[in-house]
């Protein structure tokens, strides 16, 4: 297994494109490639309290023995601190520190960190670069990749941030063998989900190394990276705005969104898409978008994952619907959600928006139904 | 007077022109330009407590009756009010509103209206689109052009924020009729500005003009704003991002932020930067960099716009040199300043930087004299 890249070239002229390095080791090049990539004063390694005394203190180090000025900030783990908080603690902690505008940020760790740290670099002095060095396999097969920044507000997920493309991203999969199960499945959910709406490939081979991945194996995870940089690459690099084709990479993501809110984030990301995913196959089936039997396919791929099917009990259906109407995703009102066509086809919608709007008649009914319902041909016990 | 048009084409492709409309009565076009410029499934008009009685309602009420959703968002004015905490408020209001990513901001105010709505907009879901609608002769002729948003921290100025170009800028000058003579003088030192750095015949027409432009005469402050946003217009175009020759816009800025910043605001930004011209320009002649004579100069012309050329009595040069230490324009440490080679023409600094270190020893023999500093050939009586 060797270091791959990925080149992301955004279809906006101008922007230019940035590296995705991919593989074990990767990040061992880092102290030669930074000042390349984001020549800077100092860099601000920022992580959270799991991640900074696992890789950071040692990364800081590697990069300091080799004269880069490099000051390190610890954020607080998990989704409840991707605040304006959060936000605006870590950017005085920053300016505290004489971080100045020819700065850059290196994010290293999971998606929150991803999120918090590139809205902090997106901000910070109207933008500084960020080189993301995602440590999860979620923020490795997707959040690193595409630019996407922002914060969480008690209205709902993502609600504020901004498109700050990296400059870099490395992605290096020595660092998931510290990966709990859990999280490692969550990256999975993401990584389904690029061959649920774009190569139906991907999906059999994905399948087909489950076993493989489950348990961590080296070559079968630095494949499954590759392979999904290159689908998300291909695709935000048409559309880094998400005006339209990139809303494909939304699929279980309006009910997911939902299901973390009204959870409080209980459920994992990664775990609150794959369900998602399959409700909203359901979504696209009843509104005959999606073809029959899919959403039976999506739900025995998500199972096979070790990811959750179905809606946990006592869940209130009208309580999720109410959730998805701040999402950013609502037109005039009404919820959108991106569908699949198929498995491995994504559902351009009507004159290329890649998303629909759906009647809450529709959601709720999925929803009422989707706690008895089970995957085709399988028992539920 | 009629309206004219001025386009600001940002040098990096994919990023489209904006139209910036200036004259009387140019907001009169609005409630048919909007749908347009942003088509939207409602429109957040953002002005503060002073400006929404006086122009807000009305510009709202006009909206509505051609049929737009029109919701307006009232926020507290003054600079200190340019805050994260404001920003939060503001961002929550417009969730609690409906207003989903499908519509876009409309900013009607002065500078701090612009920044502060601009910065939501910025963020608001990832980004919406917002009109600037400037309703101060500063906003008109500088802030609202060139998609500068954000906030102050305690920190200093501006220190959090994005580029984020509006997608239409309308100077009504009408409104300035009701403007103070303060608040027009602030206006006019961004004038003498731009006159400083790009345009000795602009300065001598300003000069001419004064007593007309102190006067409010609205035919003389329309050709003012139209002059100064096509001089703006083309900076910004050419270097929408601030990565060399938009810095000359920041002459004046670095000691006029600072002053703002210990002063905590009491001092207008306009009036500030009039004084932090005047510093400057004798920053300039210490260095060798600004041709001797230009600082007396400057003096002259900020006097004549009845702006302040001399520092406070009792401000302690330390404290002001230290809140220059914040400024974003610092690099490696050392706080850079945008200066003249004389009226008319910015210094370009070394290999295209359009700015340059200054040793603080040659700022605080600049400040320390200040105080007694007076205009060339005047008395100080």
């Amino acid at each position: 297994v060797s270091v791959a890249e990925v080149c992301v070239v955004p279809a906006l002229a101008g922007q230019g494109g940035y590296p995705v390095r991919i593989g074990p080791g990767a990040t061992g090049t880092l102290p030669g490639d930074l000042p390349a990539w984001a020549p800077a004063h100092a860099y601000a390694l920022v992580s959270d309290e799991h991640v900074m005394p696992l890789h950071g203190v040692a990364l800081a180090e590697r990069l300091r023995s080799r004269g880069l000025r490099v000051e390190t900030f610890e954020i607080r783990a998990g989704e409840e601190h991707k605040t304006r908080a959060e936000w605006g603690r870590l950017t005085d902690a920053l300016l505290a520190r004489g971080i100045g505008r020819d700065s850059a940020v290196l994010a290293l760790g999971g998606g929150v960190v991803g999120d918090l740290a590139g809205f902090v670099a997106a901000t910070y002095m109207r933008g500084v670069p960020v080189i993301q060095i995602p440590t999860t396999l979620l923020a490795m097969v997707d959040a690193s990749v595409g630019g996407k920044t922002g914060v969480d507000t008690p209205a709902g997920k993502n609600l504020v941030g901004a498109f700050h493309a990296p400059v870099a991203v490395v992605a290096d999969t020595d660092l998931l063998a510290s990966l709990s199960a859990a999280h490692l499945r969550a990256g999975l959910a993401e990584a389904l989900k690029h061959g649920l709406v774009a190569d139906t490939g991907y999906l059999h081979r994905t399948e087909a190394e489950m076993g493989r991945l489950l348990a961590a194996d080296a070559e079968a995870l630095a494949a499954l990276v590759l392979r999904s940089v290159e689908i998300k690459a291909g695709v935000v690099g048409r559309d880094p705005h998400e005006r339209g084709e990139r809303r494909m990479l939304n699929f279980g993501h309006t009910l997911g969104h939902a299901l973390e809110t009204v959870t409080g984030y209980a459920i994992q990301h990664g775990h609150a898409v794959a369900l998602g995913m399959v409700l909203e196959a359901q979504v696209g089936e009843w509104l005959g978008v999606t073809r029959p039997g899919t959403a039976a396919r999506v739900g025995t791929l998500v199972r096979s994952a070790g990811l959750p099917y179905r809606l946990p009990e006592g869940l209130d259906p009208e309580r999720l619907l109410a959730a998805t109407k701040h999402d950013k995703k609502a037109r005039r009102g009404l919820v959108e959600y991106a569908l699949l066509r198929g498995p491995g086809e994504a559902d351009p919608g009507e004159s290329g928006r890649w998303s629909r709007p759906v009647p809450d008649h529709v959601v709720l009914a999925v929803l009422e139904t989707a706690g008895s319902a089970t995957p085709s041909g399988e028992s539920d016990s």
